[in-house]
């Protein structure tokens, strides 16, 4: 628990240079693999792999665990399989072990489990290695301490000692019949409470709230969230017990989704905070290539319009203002119906509700905005027709971003894409286009009615 | 754990219309709180409150705390402080009860402690009201279980036993001295593990990570969630333990923290889901009227300007590309910078660094597709003052709107104002006004040189 600040980070900078390895492993060597992670990532990139080829054994795979994915899957790449095998992969828990064995090619994967001496291990590693990394199968961990449903208080605290030893952790024992099918949840509490005779049939949770392996990693992660679990049990189609998830992994997922979710939204692909000036251009261009494109087709649109612009020069000083308004509103419903669409609230609508109700929320704003423009353009003396034109547009606009907005992620989902791809840009790209190409429209035919 | 739907929400209407007791006790009593809190909500609210009342005891104050909290004070608001401490309070744990207090008047929340039986307990919550409710001590919780440095493992097993009465689940054990300073903590695992008569000095761990009661929760939560922790104790400044924060709590708070810079970033104030239609759309105005505000501005602005459309009317083409450019670099800007100021990521470059190098990507971002746009206007055969002027003009706007959409997020939070605000409408339309003046200004000025 230190602050890692300039000074500290100088000071091993020289270090390093003087290559001063004891004096080095004695300043880093009592921090938490977190900390030692963080510091090897404000390092440059030779100076970090100098740092960290000083640690040893489990320190070692504690640290690599926690460095992000693209440094370790490179320092990884060019490592033997043996080397991943013994000194990094042997001392993990196997859910941490899986996450990084996933980062490697489908041969190395093999070729670094057949390294593995603890076959019991290895086999773990490959049963968890079949599951989809996005399910619960893929996030949970095979080490858990179960006892039988027959045994004594007396008997399960000697078999806890006994298993405990793999694991960091204990937060809940779970309770398996014969045929290792999940029965129930014992506490610790309980087990320290009761006499040792007693016979845990008699004090063990029936009621065990568990997942399938199959199940996608973020219903595991609402379930979690919901009922305030520490670990979720996770058992098979037959209701075997097949391991545990535990909170930590799912506080990152839910920290991931919604900074997915936020970055979407801003036009960011990935996390680019840190990032390098080339890597963070990259990850901004995608987006901003696709809204340049949109508006390009915008002024084509605008184009064909041209003399309507020579009519009534005045249509142009609206179109910000139609542009901004329908773009507004589409996020809004768009991020509205994500919101539902995550399950992060109880959705029991049909979709036709949710588009009633969208609608008679858009008609209300959309007249709202409406009058206000009719009145500011008739009190500033505006032009009939142009007055006429931006009250109607910017009501259809509305009501079309609206609906537009809350039907497209909604088609998105049905055809199994993600459903956030809809937000920033692209909505406000597309409501753009569309929302010129109404209100370009209406301005022609007020004229040609009026002009 | 079961599927709430349709048929089941039913069912419960009509016996509740028929006011079958037992029947719907029945039904629901053995359901987790949370899923009672969630049949609730799906239930209009005279039926909601009918089936609540069936509740008693526990059961009634787990279902109490797991309600939206609008509902929860509506509900309070009704009912005398004598109830409130005696049937709700005196059931939850400390944390629960502070949180359901905080929502009452200063007043009504002192009438309610005096009526609490439990001496302690009033005193504990006492205590807990005195902080800050974004604060460690604000979150924390008074239950918890400590031993003292010099007991024995059999000791401590005892006085767990006893201690642990009053707490759902034990996840770590404190170890404290004399004073009640917290010196380690120790896991269940290694009192199970060593046999009875161990002093546990020479077992406990001494390195734990705690937080002071005035941390920012914030800090608190990206502290459990970088350490990997389950429960975090809290200490006062001198290092007495007051309290501990479980991770359950700091779930629901990194969901709220990501949930707001989210619904700020679309425009909308509050968790709209669910709400009814005139609520809704009474979050949604306050940003789509700050939008409208603006946008009537840039109409005054461009109308200035109204010869310039007259003489080059494709000046109006290309407005949308230049506003959408400015407007989608400046949310990726703004996004980026939030994202450090959120600490979410190490922080540890100055305010020049993050200004060059948002600089350099932006000169980087804005070269590129100005070139495209020079060439697009140049081969489309547009006329040369407009080729000029726009590629000059989204050039500038590009690199305005890095920078802007980098400082003012800084500014504000200097200004220790929330600068989540900066992104969403706010900055897309702040965006909008000025990137057209810029547009327009360098329109005119090319029109007199070339013109």
């Amino acid at each position: 628990m230190l602050k890692i600040n300039r000074e500290y980070i100088e000071k091993l900078k020289l270090l390093i240079e003087d290559e001063k390895d004891q004096e080095l492993l004695s300043l880093i060597i009592d921090l938490h693999p977190a900390d030692i992670a963080e510091i090897l990532e404000s390092l440059a990139m030779d100076d970090a792999k100098y740092l960290y080829l000083l640690l040893e054994g489990g320190l070692a795979s504690d640290v690599l665990v926690e460095i992000p994915e693209d440094d370790r899957r490179r320092f990884l790449a060019e490592l033997p399989a043996e080397i991943i095998a013994r000194q990094y992969i042997e001392y993990m828990n196997t859910d941490d072990a899986v996450d990084v064995l996933g980062e490697l090619s489908e041969d190395k994967q093999e070729e670094v489990i057949a390294y593995i001496d603890d076959l019991e291990y290895a086999e773990d590693l490959s049963e968890l290695l079949t599951y989809d990394e996005d399910t619960a199968g893929g996030i949970m961990a095979a080490e858990l301490v179960a006892v039988n449903e027959n045994w004594t208080v007396q008997t399960c605290l000697k078999e806890i000692g006994r298993q405990a030893e793999d694991i960091d952790e204990i937060y809940y024992v779970y309770v398996i019949d014969d045929q290792n099918i999940l029965k129930g949840v014992l506490s610790l509490k309980k087990l320290i409470q009761y006499p040792t005779q007693t016979n845990i049939n008699n004090i063990y949770t029936r009621d065990v709230i568990s997942s399938k392996t199959d199940a996608p990693r973020d219903e595991v992660a609402r379930k979690m969230e919901k009922y305030d679990l520490v670990a979720l049990p996770v058992i098979d189609e037959m209701g075997h017990l097949k391991g545990r998830i535990t909170i930590d992994d799912v506080v990152d997922i839910i920290r991931e989704e919604a900074e997915k979710d936020y970055q979407m939204a801003s036009g960011i692909m990935g996390n680019v905070s840190g990032m390098k000036i080339w890597k963070q251009a990259r990850a901004r261009l995608p987006w901003l290539s696709i809204g340049f494109a949109g508006e390009l087709l915008a002024s084509r649109v605008l184009g064909s319009h041209e003399s309507t612009f020579v009519i009534i020069p005045g249509i142009a000083f609206f179109m910000p203002l139609i542009v901004a308004m329908g773009g507004n509103v589409g996020i809004q419903s768009t991020s509205i119906v994500l919101q539902k669409l995550a399950g992060r609230s109880n959705d029991r609508e049909t979709l036709g509700y949710k588009l009633l109700r969208e609608l008679v929320v858009a008609l209300a704003m959309a007249l709202f905005f409406s009058i206000l423009l009719f009145l500011f353009n008739h009190f500033t003396g505006n032009n009939k027709v142009l007055t006429y034109t931006v009250s109607v547009a910017l009501f259809i606009v509305i009501i079309f971003a609206a609906l537009f907005g809350t039907l497209f992620p909604i088609i998105l989902n049905k055809m199994k894409i993600d459903p956030a791809i809809a937000t920033g840009p692209f909505i406000t790209t597309t409501n753009d286009v569309l929302g010129l190409l109404i209100y370009m429209s209406i301005g022609q035919y007020f004229f040609n009615l009026f002009g």
